[in-house]
């Protein structure tokens, strides 16, 4: 195996948008490409089912303004892109069960509460500006900050009850993790990643603001097609060897390519688990944030009528937050519901039939009765897909970044990596790990 | 497969402390065992290596009083115990270099810094009281321990920057991880599950007093004789199936056996690895810590001779701290010094040839110019142990407790666990994982 012709001249890991856009940039720069993917489908954090005709995005999603690559990206394959629904009023539910009507990322929370947490919103996007994107490791107060979680942060500077709970729900919203999990200077990096903490949290204006038509898994699959048969499904990697003139990937039937170079475009904990040889500088273990998401379907969007966008956040698990994902059509009613952090553990716990019910129980809580008896109705536990292991994305717990950051996006030697973790704008996003392929394409060619 | 009639009553997959332990006791009371191990060899964290006739630690080596299921092991195998080295004079060096004798645990570090460290170690012990070490995530404070790092805490309590620069040297020492990674509630569980800060620092009267004659791996090749051929090795666990009458484990070359029950004693990333199925209810990744561990032989201890006990800590990276591991026969000098945290991970990113120049250079300037010419010199780095992944132990981040706690110690099923992380009392030491094997084979017979 040590003189192993290379069969390709690159290999990439994993067929998620990143490995999909890096495969693809190559195979049309005249490179030979192997696309190895663990799955018996593309897409990695997306992913699609269809409805009465209807695809509908059981992963990631959303767009918006700043990401530049996945518009680019939609435009060149041909899928439209069309506004998330917003007209009407969003809906807050507090820890007691009470509804607020309120518009735009803020509820009504109260005089005091308010300013607590504007404060708190001004505060942390000024940190977040002192965070060097392309290297949060490094800075003065990077090492401080990276000392500490975002939960102490919040119990220092946020100084009432319900300020605390909105950041705790805003946190779980956000990274689907508990604060107390959460490197500070992740958040701030985070957020810098995006731009500004509106551009995470909003919808017009945020990264929630438009949808691409088909759904994000179509972007997936027009990719694949472009890469036919270079793609090899079902096909998990447990072995990189790593020679002076190449690399041996070796896959779990025993099936092994040999290749000049390979990226690992796979979620951080994944890569964790595959055999280096010789071993690798750092280590790339992470969490991942824990998302449920469900994805409700009604005869229509029956909310809008009552003045309502769609749009709810809840004090009150396990619901963390609901948007309107009706499809562009208009034909049919779609609310998805993120059940995000601790809530999410806890709800995995229940029997399909208690969390069924406890879900409906709260999406009519939220948007009355109608919304409890649902035409359709499906679930996704990112955290049992065995590879994705989780989502929206790796959540740095402190220390981590000062610990493995300068490896983190480094080649180590003919090994490069790519994935929505990896770059520094828009880390977590679609547009990250778009950004991610094309980056590492383009050190290859 | 899924009707698979049990090989065995249990099979141990591990063959550390813990799982040696657990695999004999359940084989002495009648029980027919399987234990499964990933190496070449048993014994875990602890190893062995005979240089000259003696038989030098390369992993856990130390116990002490409190510890009374180590000790009790090590009688009913006829391993004798002898204290550690104390005689004479432990040296600190400063990060300037300079060098200053003491007698005990604490050096001198100026009045205002070792009044500052011993206000800091008395609040530590007396928050360790608060934690109930048989259930670390309850508590009314377990929540706000787990959200914070040591760092901050650090930070908040410590005064003087002698005494911050010495505490983190004491959480590289003590848990080989920078106090950035280590939640609060865990550094504090880890002291209550040793009884005391003093407990976990001091050698005489605490957990560095004894040693095991011919090495703790000794203890472990003796468990293993015992267990004759019911231990297999080189081979990993991949795969453990649940069913409703029995296990069915997998390891690499495809090999199944069939069980009622199965107890798995590895560390906690190599658990994580597993794939179970059904999935478990919560997962087992976390952390390990960084330690790279040095033994140094001499043709005698020399340093007792300049009045030198042969213990040191040092300000200046990388060494954190040394000890004397003389033989018991004294014949020969041993001096044994760990890097451990951040400096670990720099270190091993230096060829060899640097690390030893390195590490010869730093043990030259704590104990005189004989100190740099050894007569045998071995490294064992831990992070790089492919089933080890890192030692002394596992490092929970900030709300890794709180969120894996109630699930950390419990049966899934028929799957049990043991493992110097799965015990209450002495976690992480010789003596939890003896504790845990024992406790796994209770539940079972």
């Amino acid at each position: 195996m040590s003189h192993h012709h290379p069969d390709v001249d690159v290999i990439v890991v994993g067929a998620g948008m990143a490995g999909l856009v890096c495969a693809e940039r190559l195979r049309r720069r005249g490179h030979d490409v192997l696309l190895v993917e663990a799955r018996d489908q593309v897409g990695g954090r997306t992913a699609g089912i269809e409805i009465d005709g209807e695809t509908l995005d059981l992963g990631g999603q959303f767009i918006g303004p700043g990401q530049d690559r996945i518009y680019a990206l939609a435009a060149e394959l041909g899928v439209a892109v069309f506004p998330t629904h917003t007209a009407g009023a969003n809906v807050m539910e507090t820890e007691t069960g009470r509804l607020r009507r309120f518009r735009g990322t803020v509820p009504k929370l109260g005089p005091l509460t308010l300013l607590d947490v504007a404060r708190a919103q001004a505060r942390l996007d000024r940190l977040a500006r002192t965070v060097d994107a392309e290297a949060p490791w490094r800075g003065p107060n990077a090492a401080a900050l990276d000392g500490r979680t975002l939960q102490s942060w919040i119990d220092r500077t946020v100084k009432t009850r319900g300020g605390r709970s909105f950041l705790v729900l805003a946190c779980r919203a956000i990274w689907a993790c508990e604060p107390s999990e959460l490197s500070l200077l992740h958040a701030l990096f985070y957020v810098k990643a995006a731009g500004s903490l509106a551009a995470v949290t909003d919808v017009e204006g945020g990264a929630q603001q438009d949808r691409l038509d088909g759904g994000a898994y179509g972007v997936a699959t027009r990719l694949a097609e472009r890469l036919g048969d270079s793609i090899r499904l079902n096909a998990p990697v447990q072995r990189i060897e790593q020679h002076d003139a190449g690399v041996v990937v070796t896959v779990e039937d025993g099936t092994a390519w040999g290749a000049r170079h390979v990226v690992v475009a796979v979620p951080p904990p994944l890569a964790a688990r595959i055999a280096f040889h010789p071993p690798l500088p750092a280590g790339r273990q992470l969490p991942m944030g824990s998302v449920i998401k469900y994805v409700v379907g009604y005869p229509a969007p029956f909310w809008r009528q009552a003045g309502l966008s769609g749009s709810a956040l809840s004090l009150r698990a396990p619901i963390a937050v609901t948007v309107d994902s009706s499809p562009r059509s208009g034909r049919r009613g779609v609310l998805i519901a993120f059940v995000n952090g601790a809530p999410a553990r806890d709800l995995a716990t229940r029997s399909p039939e208690d969390r069924r019910r406890i879900l409906l129980d709260a999406l009519g809580r939220l948007f009355g009765p109608r919304a409890a008896t649902p035409v359709s109705f499906v679930e996704r536990n990112w955290n049992e897909e065995a590879f994705a292991r989780g989502a929206y994305s790796a959540v740095f717990p402190p220390g981590a970044w000062t610990r493995l950051g300068a490896a983190w996006r480094a080649p180590a030697g003919r090994i490069h990596w790519a994935g929505a973790e990896t770059s520094p704008r828009w880390y977590g996003y679609i547009d990250g790990a778009v950004r991610s392929g094309e980056a590492a394409a383009d050190r290859l060619s």
